[in-house]
């Protein structure tokens, strides 16, 4: 371990580094920085960072090596310039559970540690309530550097296989965009009408938080393979109204691209005989 | 109005058929019953209903019609056989708007009075908390009947134009399947690696309850059509973001089909300028 616990390097000054780097500050922990761009370095420096000259020197500087870049490839371009001898790298760039599979044993390789993380927050809430980060590598290693992660939110922590924080990253993100495609689908036929979507708002939240007990109803049916329980509302049927989204919105004037594919892939379920199974049974023809 | 002001007359029988004429039932009102096949109609006959032999029968019963059929076809058909002068005709069976609002016009034709609903339940929450139908048509024509209707569930009278309750049920029912096409993915990517959907199940209600709130901040983007203030995570990154959903489904072996045209979308709104807006604006790409 160097001469100073608490300190922490961080590579990368776009928002989000930026952001992490300001939350280690605001902890009152040494903090270095290095940027592509130095002039991006200078409002944590006003706020007492070290600027550190090169990548190099700012890996040097700390143990803790905060990786915060555009994509995989920056990473590769910046880590391949130093020494990750006894460094903990802690790579919280966007990327694939492939990508940081790859990148722990190449950083092994170098004589390094390595954890991935996946920011489930936008700049602004780092350090915020609501604000988590999903971590992943060796557990040692995380309950080692715990209390730095803590300063950006809170710290969740899913297991040995690094790549499994950008795959619970992911997984939330396909999450969220479904919701997004609902909304966007909702409104879009709410606004055909010249209706006002902040009146409709109330009633699309609403229902949008009684339907998603969907998620907590199909897990177990999803884990167990058995959707043959307590059918209510079977994927047949579901298929079947199903055509009465895309028939309206043409009406209306309205793409239904965004709700093609899973009227294909009910369709499908039911023409392969599970119409009469819940509607998560269309779950198993996504696997490739 | 007919002798008995409080009866009311259900075509179809099929299972929210049947639930809704029980809910009348259950609220001390007589009631008359008609279906294609009789014998749907002995449980309701054994708690009061009287059943009778003919769709003319039954709609010569009551001044209120309410027809909960499989589609719009079958309305059509059925009603074609049956005088509907002085009748009030409530549709609650499945449709467009467009269907509705022709259908409205034809039993004006007829001499009959019209609204439509759209049942936001499944049949055993009818009656029961949660449940909601939405109504359109003429007003006074809703106030009438209101306290039949408000046996089903909560009453949503939603304007003049018939088309209007299709229309809502329709948007309502786009967010659900949206949201039901990130959930689906989120555990796809999940099961991918083994992992168990019901424990990350807490995990990813939790996160969509908190993303939900795009359904609000959107929603006064949207009647304003103006996406350029408050841009915090814009269009153009979220595009550039979006690409490891797709890369790491391949690496783990999970269709992304379903988030495919949101993709296109994203990168259509960024390739046309607008990358620097908030995402809600790719709405404006679903106007056909």
């Amino acid at each position: 371990m160097s001469g100073n616990a608490t300190s922490a390097t961080v590579l990368g000054l776009g928002d989000m580094g930026s952001a992490l780097a300001g939350a280690l500050l605001g902890a009152g922990r040494p903090v270095t920085v290095w940027n592509r761009s130095a002039d991006k370095a200078k409002p944590l420096v006003a706020k007492g960072a070290v600027a550190a000259e090169s990548a190099a020197g700012a890996v040097a500087a700390s143990e803790l090596v905060i990786v915060c870049l555009l994509d995989d490839a920056s990473v590769r371009e910046v880590l391949g310039t130093v020494s990750l001898a006894g460094r903990a790298v802690v790579n919280l760039t966007n990327g694939t559970p492939r990508q940081a599979r790859e990148l722990a044993g190449w950083v092994a390789e170098q004589g390094g540690t390595f954890l991935d993380g996946g920011i489930m927050a936008i700049p602004p809430m780092i350090g915020q309530p609501g604000a988590f980060v999903f971590y992943s590598g060796p557990k040692d290693l995380f309950e080692t550097h715990r209390a730095a992660f803590d300063t950006f939110g809170g710290s969740n922590y899913v297991g040995e296989d690094p790549g499994l924080a950008a795959l619970h990253d992911l997984a939330l993100l396909s999450g969220m965009y479904g919701q997004f495609i609902g909304i966007l689908q909702a409104y879009a036929l709410i606004r055909s009408e010249g209706l006002s979507a902040v009146e409709f708002a109330p009633l699309l939240s609403g229902w949008l938080g009684a339907m998603g007990g969907f998620a907590e109803e199909a897990a177990g049916q999803i884990d167990s393979g058995d959707y043959s329980k307590d059918v209510v509302s079977n994927l047949g049927m579901q298929a079947a109204a199903f055509e009465n989204l895309p028939l309206a919105a043409a009406d209306q004037g309205v793409s239904a691209e965004l709700l093609a594919p899973l009227h294909q892939l009910l369709l499908r379920g039911a023409a392969e005989g599970h119409g009469a199974e819940n509607l998560a049974s269309v779950i198993e023809l996504l696997k490739k």
